[in-house]
């Protein structure tokens, strides 16, 4: 034993990925006799479910972002590793990393998240940014407050194109953005110009399918099409997008003049399976067994995003921040149990603490399964569980107070460009 | 008159750069019956004296940026222009912007600022990065956190090396930054790393002079340097430094291995004299009239940190935001009156309102001229003077909080690297 306590005999659990499922994979092993090593590209946790709020200059990067040292530093048995994995071999039982440090492991649990994806569009990604990390999340604040910035130039060329919002996608993450946009122009830069009026400004939600929201119920859906109305913002289904440029967008055939167009359609899990050398489901998750370890191999878990995890009734668990903590803690515990010469633990069950998506200040939607809420008990809710979400007591404090700040004057206090404005490429 | 009661025939003053000087000019024109044009490179205010913290991970940018628009929105006859400056044509009585707009000015301000200066040695720039803007503040934030994290790997070569912080200057900038390091290392990051002990990190503060702050009275500096001491910051003076590589510093004809150089040392004003096209002082600065226009030039001033402006005992007075601020109001209002038809001005004096520097949690120093204060005492004074002289009250608040929070756990609440870290080039 080391000073401080820590056996290197111990078993090793390495964990890749520090989002949801890898960090309460990590806290529920704390103070085990288990060696933990946490390795994470980033040095942060990022809370993503409220990365459209930094994007639309609500909250700032750090508001949502926590290092991963600060969460875990306390733990003597757990290791943090800032870096990237090369390459695992799962018969050697090692991870190799990019800075060419290597991990060998008693156990791996691979939960690595997803990105956006553009649908086999990779080219329309520089006109149209998406918002899964702080980086792009920068760069959607930059194109928005810089549109209008541009508008407001004496002879701007194309003011109605540069005016002109479009949301790609009709989930939960797109009616965010449009809600977030629509209230940022119509509420927070109304008194900001001289030559434009932002709450003139056309915010489009496209949808591909027939209706937004597809996850929830028809009832929830058509409040949720009438809160964005009543906020300015225009919905258009039925629209598969087709092209998108420097110009605008092409939907349904037709052509949307946008120098503003932000993604919030599609994402796809990381490469987790190419990592492991299993073959991936269609949807590019990797299956897993009822105990999350990965179909084919020993000693591997995946969770997360990257896992496809079956339902009690037989339906893969959607990608959502509760899924991928409830399947952390899971494993947290069972593997503590496993190595400590516990009883092997039944199989994991998804426990739906309700589904939600926020349109704007005062409404949102909450689905239970049994029970539903919308409206403004659904934002209450909705705001007090996501303050108690999120990770450290001083973000709370920060958070909430940005919130009430925002309640009381909708004046957002990151409204920064530091990410240098850079039009679309044309 | 136009529907917002702005007189097109009303004289117009074209504001360049939004600094404090600029800032205070508009805002003393605030409402009178003239247009006013502020251009800024940037579309936020920055209090430059908090950034030292922002590139210690203490705030995050947005606490110490304020959006122009949010300050000067409110105002009907002040227009906020993103932009920089191309050309003055001083006869003509025009400036023309980057992106071809041309503004006609009755009366011209230039209040641009400063920038890091490296005395003739620009290539220490990418070895040893300033912090005079946010995105300097974000370099030093990743250097000096990746510096922990490459420090932490297995196997790092080099860890002493990495482990050695130098500043480069004893102003209060380099103090404020060597405190702030020190304070990171030894009190938020003490339990967040398994290999190295950050709190064993060595912090060298180097200065060419004899003695550092020689702003100060000695005894302030005696003081000053004992702080740093007891902070752990190794303070070396007699050593101008002859070389900065990616392996380290040389000065006074000895090497010291780091892998972080920060640059506090010098600064220079932004070219005001060759867009105005006059000949500059010899540190740079424009000369100007006792009223702050510009020597051999009409209806031009100039202010801030550009301006060569002579103290009553005929000494120039130094790049402060005090001074900046006070010329600001001034001009202001001396414009007000001029171009309202009032009384000339008288010219403009300085009021010393203390002049300070803060070493780390409850040690500062303070000087007013007739008397000093140091310790604690100061240490308080200087926390409420920032906080009350941050712009805006929702930061006020939300800067407040960070420094109570801290102040009660010697946590960084904005400590995630997001600009993706990259060594000294090497």
């Amino acid at each position: 034993m080391t000073a401080t306590g820590v056996d290197p005999n111990w078993p090793h659990v390495v964990i890749v990925g520090a989002g949801f499922a890898g960090l309460a994979t990590a806290q529920r092993l704390a103070r085990a006799p288990v060696r933990v090593t946490v390795v994470d590209r980033n040095n942060y946790h990022l809370f993503v479910p409220l990365l459209y709020q930094v994007a639309t200059a609500a909250l700032s990067p750090a508001d949502v972002a926590e290092p991963i040292r600060h969460v875990l530093g306390r733990y003597p048995n757990i290791r943090v590793v800032l870096g990237e994995v090369a390459q695992v071999d799962t018969d050697a039982r090692q991870v190799a990393l990019a800075t060419g440090e290597t991990l060998r492991y008693d156990r791996l649990v691979v939960a690595t998240g997803s990105t956006s994806s553009y649908f086999g569009h990779d080219e329309w990604r520089r006109y149209a940014p998406a918002c899964k990390s702080i980086e792009e999340a920068r760069v959607i604040r930059s194109r928005v407050l810089g549109a209008f910035e541009e508008a407001e130039r004496d002879g701007a060329a194309d003011r109605e194109a540069l005016m002109t919002f479009v949301i790609v996608g009709g989930g939960p993450t797109g009616v965010e953005l449009a809600g977030s946009v629509a209230e940022l122009a119509r509420y927070a830069l109304t008194s900001d110009f001289r030559r434009i009026r932002p709450e003139t400004a056309k915010i489009i939600l496209i949808e591909g399918g027939s209706r937004i929201l597809s996850a929830f119920p028809d009832s929830l859906a058509t409040y949720a099409e009438r809160a964005l109305a009543r906020l300015g913002v225009q919905v258009m289904t039925d629209m598969p997008v087709e092209a998108i440029t420097a110009e605008g967008l092409t939907a349904g055939g037709r052509f949307i003049p946008a120098r503003t167009v932000l993604w919030g359609a599609g994402v796809a899990p990381t490469g987790a399976a190419s990592l492991l050398g299993v073959v991936p489901g269609p949807d590019g998750r990797v299956a897993v067994r009822p105990d999350l370890s990965v179909e084919g191999l020993e000693n591997v878990y995946a969770l997360g995003d990257v896992a496809a995890c079956l339902n009690e009734d037989g339906k893969p668990l959607p990608g959502l921040a509760q899924v991928a903590q409830q399947q952390g803690d899971y494993l947290g515990k069972a593997l503590r149990a496993e190595l400590t010469g516990g009883a092997a633990p039944k199989p994991f069950r998804f426990h739906n603490r309700g589904n939600a998506a926020i349109i704007g200040r005062h409404a949102a939607i909450f689905d239970f399964g049994r029970f539903r809420m919308k409206g403004y008990p659904a934002w209450m809710l909705w705001a007090i569980v996501h303050v108690v979400l999120l990770v450290n007591f001083a973000q709370r404090i920060r958070v909430s107070l940005q919130w009430l700040w925002r309640y009381l004057t909708y004046r957002r206090g990151a409204r920064i460009i530091t990410t240098p404005y850079s039009p679309p490429p044309g």
